[in-house]
């Protein structure tokens, strides 16, 4: 027996060593629960999942503001049709007759670098763009020019910008429109639309601001980690991911060949809230 | 090549047959989404979350009321400390230095029969349990009577009663009482209830309807298909794994070994709203 | 502290609750490993992988005629181009950039009932067909006519037989040569075939028995648990999606639609061993 | 409907444009497969697993010694009982009534930077130290020498080297005496020892080639490229995860908490073969 923690000491019995490992997220005891201090009861019906899902990341609520920008982000992500590949594994393996969360799962595994992942490169550019021009005590303009011309010289590309499908992304503008009116929009968003200006003004061409690049923009605001840009698209989409599973599992027949480009959209015509 | 779709026409060009399949989740066009029939944007600001999320699956708007319901279904559910097999295999995986992606994926693979599964298997002992009421033009508790002794005769186990820690699940608690305030608790709570009852007086011993019961109850009262039952937890416990996958690769040492018994919660200590 | 195996006794100390669970498959001490007894470093040059496999899922070391049919059956199965359910979640999720054992889990993902079940269904409906043979005492022939007809009659399908693009599957005809050639292929086999041939001269159509249902008939007479069935596929599909996951990240560009019926083959032409 | 490669003509047909994709594995026709040029069928019963795995993977058949090496080292790596930590979320995700095919993609999400993912990082040091050796014109013990004390002053750790449980570890003696006697140890196995060597002269600290180190050496012998490091890792484990998959579901209570330090082995004494 691997004794871990444990020694076996002379009299036959065992002695724990100290390797009592340490978890600040949730508090469990029986009857009672505390999610970062807070009493689980206590918190349902007086914040919304999403009010729980910041604090569950930051370990404290957030604002009201704050509240409802994390709202309209969560919402701006939550499904983008048939095409992303991790909608194309989700379905693909729901097609195979496997469980809901087998398939959700297959769908999660492909949000990495090149699907969602942008976030967290977005977070990233942005991050040490503001950091510079602080040190640099320079405009967001200036410090645009600067770091496009060092993307450029080292032919990087630029996460967050320009999409395969939109020319002018409908959720960009409505985040920012969101987190203009909500005072959140601060030095990070400046310097995504600082970027985006000096992108078109250098090269000729729009390359703007996509989701990707509006939600990184918005999560360092926010103060979160570039880390955690992931989960939020990685959350987001699951309703999506399980609408398609089911979708697939009771409308269409198992083991057809998926093909995306093959689709038609025969869901409700447009309206109004 | 498989031509799948498409058939080698005599003059060398392709024809396609009639294989194009249909979707009515959302309609993607360049730089217009609709979900469920409304614009992304429009409804990004307009609704919470929770909201997006009912729509997402059910198709429909939710009522103020269902919205309410549907929140704290999902803050119910965000997280229950680190013994939980989720949790478990997530924080297990991240310790490789896997991706986050990765790491929740295999915390959602945990997701399954014995864990959140008890949701959709209660779902159906309600949805039946409340059929056989109406035929039987019976009340609750004379239906649990004749249901718990067929459980008791064929030696079945009830989904959705009893908890390995709680005994009286503060979670059931709330959510029961939440769904009075709102007129959503009826004749699946009322079952739900009935049959807590009924296996006390029967059997002597209390084994209240827990989170995973009360959970089934409401999406029944709400008419959500019991296939989908294991989304609601599945989505719920999202940000509880995130956060277990941050704590692990943040603040532990990589490759360690995760026995849940040796744990300790160092966060805060109680506080209220 | 959750204390679970263990126990606070009056000194302070710690006392072992008897939670010891047990394992049978490997005993792990420094510097030896003995793998269901045997020494790791002695099997090592000694056996081949295939051999390894049959002693690590049976316990014990196959025949030599086992060991080769072991062979046989896992290269029957170890890529079957990119239309399979499996490869395409597999590349799918490798397109975005994840890396490979996220890609290849993904891939195992979709290993499920409609693709690679196939072949624990098909056991149990072996294993039942030669019970009743035995039962009955009757001939193969006189089974399957009888089993034939109930499937018929209660509207079940019957899995292991049939193949979408193949009408005469030369893995089937291979394996079952290779199986008559060692002396493997037994009540099994022959029910397998009993039943091919029913089915054609009760309706009229030929639905020959494909790979699925070729290994499940030599994993019948090799005594293998169905519950074990899906293992040999997903072992043996591996080396194939690790194929398709490096030349998805190797030739493709990141993020491409892929659409199964698109492509073609530009690998070699036909050789000979 | 997304058109991606078909172009609406005039007359209401369909254009494809020239988006056909290539592959280089598999051919799949009706009623003939061929694997790297080769009829599937007549590999079968001609070659082992190993051997197919090898041609699956480069594209051309491995010689007799190279296939016994692949042999050697998939054995080598087949388990290592229930502690790490791809075993582990196997079995916590089996525990919940997974069905096998997750249960082992889970575990297969473990394999990645710290477990399994040393194969590759060794490979890439080999390479270079081999690479800088004839750079130099130095014996390997100089390239060591040098390389050593490099990777001390940056203070980075050496991938390959050292184990938590084996002090020597008989996978690496039993791997390195094969490749030996087959003529396979060349240039990289002699950089693997050197650097053995030195790490002990060095720092008065044994840190033995340890089994990733080893598989990593020989896989540099036979020219893999180190993308593929994890793929044998892989490929090797899954039998092992499997066993533990269907002890624990077979064996096991449902939600159990396993805690890996307290399992003990009953399984067979030590045995010859």
């Amino acid at each position: 027996m691997f004794s871990g923690g444990l020694d076996k000491v002379r009299d036959g019995g065992w002695k724990m060593k100290e390797e009592i490992w340490k978890t600040s997220i949730t508090k469990v005891e029986p009857n009672k629960l505390l999610l970062r201090g807070y009493r689980l009861d206590e918190l349902m019906g007086a914040i919304t999942f999403a009010q729980a899902v910041f604090l569950t990341l930051k370990g404290e609520l957030p604002t009201e503001k704050e509240a409802r920008m994390i709202d309209a982000m969560l919402v701006s992500s939550i499904d983008h049709g048939v095409t992303p590949p991790s909608c194309l594994s989700a379905r693909t393996i729901a097609s195979t007759g496997a469980s809901l969360n087998a398939a959700v799962a297959g769908g999660i595994l492909a949000i990495s670098r090149h699907h969602g992942g942008a976030i967290e490169d977005s977070m990233k550019v942005f991050q040490e763009a503001v950091r510079r021009k602080r040190e640099m005590s320079k405009t967001a303009e200036e410090t645009a020019a600067i770091l496009i011309k060092e993307y450029k010289e080292k032919g990087k590309r630029l996460p967050g910008f320009g999409h395969r499908i939109h020319t002018m992304d409908p959720r960009t503008i409505k985040l920012f429109r969101i987190a203009s009116d909500l005072g959140i929009a601060g030095e990070y968003v400046g310097m995504a639309k600082a970027m985006e200006e000096e992108i078109e003004r250098s090269g000729g061409k729009r390359l703007p601001v996509n989701v990707d690049g509006a939600i990184a923009a918005l999560l360092c605001e926010m103060h979160f980690p570039s880390e955690l840009a992931n989960a939020f698209f990685i959350l987001a989409r699951i309703p999506g991911l399980v609408a398609h599973v089911y979708e697939e599992q009771t409308k269409m027949k198992p083991m057809r060949q998926i093909n995306a480009k093959d689709h038609e959209y025969d869901g409700l015509p447009e309206r109004r809230l």
